[in-house]
């Protein structure tokens, strides 16, 4: 016996195969007497409009969600799913990915294994980032990847005021600052000089765009402070961005507060491929 | 007796310390029977409105452009300067700038030596960076530092296909791409992670930002060279930059084609600094 | 009232200033009803040559060790004094350390604090380091900043498998692998790329030496796991060295199992320098 | 008509696909009234000990080498060939190398084209590096790829001093320095952290291994130049290798004098492989 019965679908938007994909699903989901709904992204691409549900709403009516499509549609699912503590069964429409590492080939078995209580949940730490301005909250979000201040296409750079827990670490003058979790050491902050963190490691990384200073390093902090980032003189043209999806422009003297968020998000995965093996596939080690 | 006859002077829009250090130039200047006309920046921040030059109408009637300002009043300066064949001469008001080497404290005696023929311009190489959409040419500029395609703040990535005399090298993705001259190589390509390239190596500085592949590395080619960049895919936010100061918004399937312009830029150097000893000193080498 | 009776006084070999500062150190110890011993290389600078104890038997006898000299100093005192739980207060006779952090200025008011209690020791994780060769252990040593596999200066690279808690990771060539503590992360591993590791966070980094493979990048994982090192094929010429200090030839199929010892070593701390301070100092940050 | 009539077959020791090779190869050229030689290493793999000659021996009454093996049998070749102008044809006999880019199925119709005349020899920069002990020339050899001053695997550091055309550079702190030809940037110096040269600049690229001062950088400069490094202070375990073959130990205050040689080698390549598609090839770019 499950303890899933109601299991929401979430899909990547535009995809021409979700129409193959969801209805024998949903069938499969309903002769096991489990209730299948939908997103209004995976209602579009089926052309049933009106039956989508937004995705918090799906989320606050679902006991696991069922995630389709790559990585992108997995950050957005996993802001709902955290903080109402339901896990994502993340399946990959595309490449292979760091999150979703199950493949379409292996969508039934993994709900069977899953259903059955046999697929264990990775526990991601997410990070919340407050956005204030004028000494008033204006924004307070959950990432699962990283929160970065980059400066626009055509700005000089930016110069953020690093503290950690109060202490002054430095001034960054550079392209911008990733502050990522190790869920996000292996996206973005990789292709800025990052190291790669393992999940279970309870830190936090900063990982410096482009700066300036040649010998500033990515820093590995632990995942009970509180980073805040503070921008130091005019801003021009510089933005914040939450696991690369939801982007506003920030003003003089805005500040960024980042610490961990006490949700954890549950990530079902493969139990014969490890953390190292995906990471051997996805960078390419041990060819050559 | 000296080649220069008319002096232009350039400089740093709305400095303060202009209208102290201009005025007693001038007459410096002009007791030595040369005739010296400045820009519309110098004449903005003396109160002298209607008597400033645009930099091109200055630059067509001088035999000699003295800048003063940081290394940005110099990229500008040297688009107008390098295609004239006029020599600059540059005084630095800020911190030591790797353009800009003399400080204000040695304006007169640089000027002299100068006037006097004993001070050599060191000639470096501009680039030529040529904007094509639907096969037409857009736009031509010239280079002293680098050519840059960036991603906006907001956007994901660009995706660009580099090819070198019509072989094509790779397809990066990346946050951008810079292609420097061995003068930008140590402004903003360093910043990325490219080499130092010594100003007389004949040659053309490709270096990545934030490449997702984690293989790819910055590339050294030969000047004779023609670098081409070719947006791949759709370009909803992917900005052109040249030397860090013009930029434009790029389209689907525009191509940028860089070569080596024939015009060199003349810059006058200390004779007693030697290029090592610049770097050493910006780059704080040999302390500690 | 003092915990602290017996003060143990390590330093640096040949250091003609000992002469100076450990007989009036000595006196006001002695002043203040304190016994003070010191280790043979002290007593070699002092010319008593007899009347020095080796490190092992004065860390046995004494409930402080104060340590006069460098990192490198330091490291070798730590080997003994982690296991005993006896603290160290380091004061450092050349250019700042990481980990001397007391300046020889600071000696006497930082002694009147740490024996009046008011000095809080930084806690600092170390590794075991063992050396397994035809499934026996050779080699069981402590160390504060990391282990290092690497090649002869004549050898052309190693290839050395790493495992973490039996999961194969990956096999890599390169001139050598560094296995470091936090602590660690700001000496040799910060050369070779590695990130900087603030010592709160549990963590081992695994950092590649020149990796022929170009995505291999450091790795950061929980300092709960064993970490192996194994050689593949031929080991000519290939060295196993302990804090950069304690080093010996290897030989194929050599292991070398790396994890978290249960001791931790007492690292007393200026109270006014922050963490980052100490960073920002010694990597000129902030500045220029 | 081919200018070709003696070929010098040159092999990398103990492959014992070479009786398989050889034989029929040597058959092959006779029949076309080509002389066959070989050198004492191809001798020992086919049985035939006293029929070798050294290589030395061997290019002096060559035309044309053909070297079957991998890099590392080529960098010794090279050094045989280029002082007298003779043209090599590498097959390669593992896997693909950057300089070896024939494959054993490519050797009859390579060595067909080469004989009439078809293929193009790439011209290759060497380095003349002189070994001054006490104002004395010890040494003087010639790379290909590059020389390398670095420290034993127990010791902790090499400091050197870099001049350039006597110019003061830099005193590096570091595990080693390296001094590279273009040819010689896509072997060690690429994993030291160096840029990728094309043959065609006109370059010597210095690469730090591990550099202590983290604003340390590769630096590319004119091959004109002529590079020093000089040993500052004791030298306990610091050594001299050339490509990656010859090495020796080097003492207190020795000098290292690297600067072009007047001969290249001439390097025979196919011609439909650019430059880029082997570098894509190797470091696998443009793949996922």
């Amino acid at each position: 016996m499950s303890d899933f019965t109601n299991i929401g679908i979430i899909s990547r938007p535009r995809r021409v195969d979700i129409s193959a994909i969801v209805p024998p699903l949903r069938k499969w989901l309903e002769a096991r007497y489990l209730r299948a709904q939908y997103d209004q992204e995976t209602a579009q691409s089926l052309g049933t409009d009106g039956q989508g549900k937004t995705r918090a709403e799906l989320a606050a009516q679902s006991d696991l969600l069922l995630v389709l499509g790559g990585d992108g549609t997995l950050l957005s699912a996993a802001r709902e799913a955290a903080p109402r503590g339901i896990p994502i069964l993340p399946i990959n429409l595309g490449s292979l990915g760091f999150l979703t590492s199950f493949t379409l080939q292996e969508l039934y078995p993994a709900l069977e294994e899953t259903l059955a209580g046999r697929l264990a949940a990775s526990e991601r730490v997410m990070l919340h980032a407050v956005l204030i301005r004028d000494g008033k909250t204006l924004d307070d979000q959950l990432v699962l990847n990283e929160v970065v201040i980059n400066k626009g296409a055509l700005a000089r750079m930016i110069e953020v005021k690093l503290s950690i827990d109060q202490d002054f670490v430095c001034r960054y003058r550079a392209d911008g600052l990733i502050v990522a979790t190790p869920t996000g050491s292996t996206a973005y902050s990789l292709s800025a000089g990052g190291p790669i963190v393992h999940p279970n490691v309870e830190s936090i990384i900063v990982t410096p765009i482009c700066p300036h200073t040649l010998s500033d390093r990515p820093l590995v902090v632990g995942d009970k402070c509180c980073v805040e980032m503070s921008l130091v003189g005019p801003a021009d043209s510089i933005y914040l961005t939450l696991d690369g999806q939801k982007g506003q422009q920030m003003q003089s003297n805005d500040r960024v507060r980042i610490f961990r968020a006490q949700e954890r998000l549950k990530l079902i995965q493969p139990k014969r491929k490890s953390y190292y093996e995906i990471l051997r596939s996805k960078l390419k080690w041990g060819e050559a």
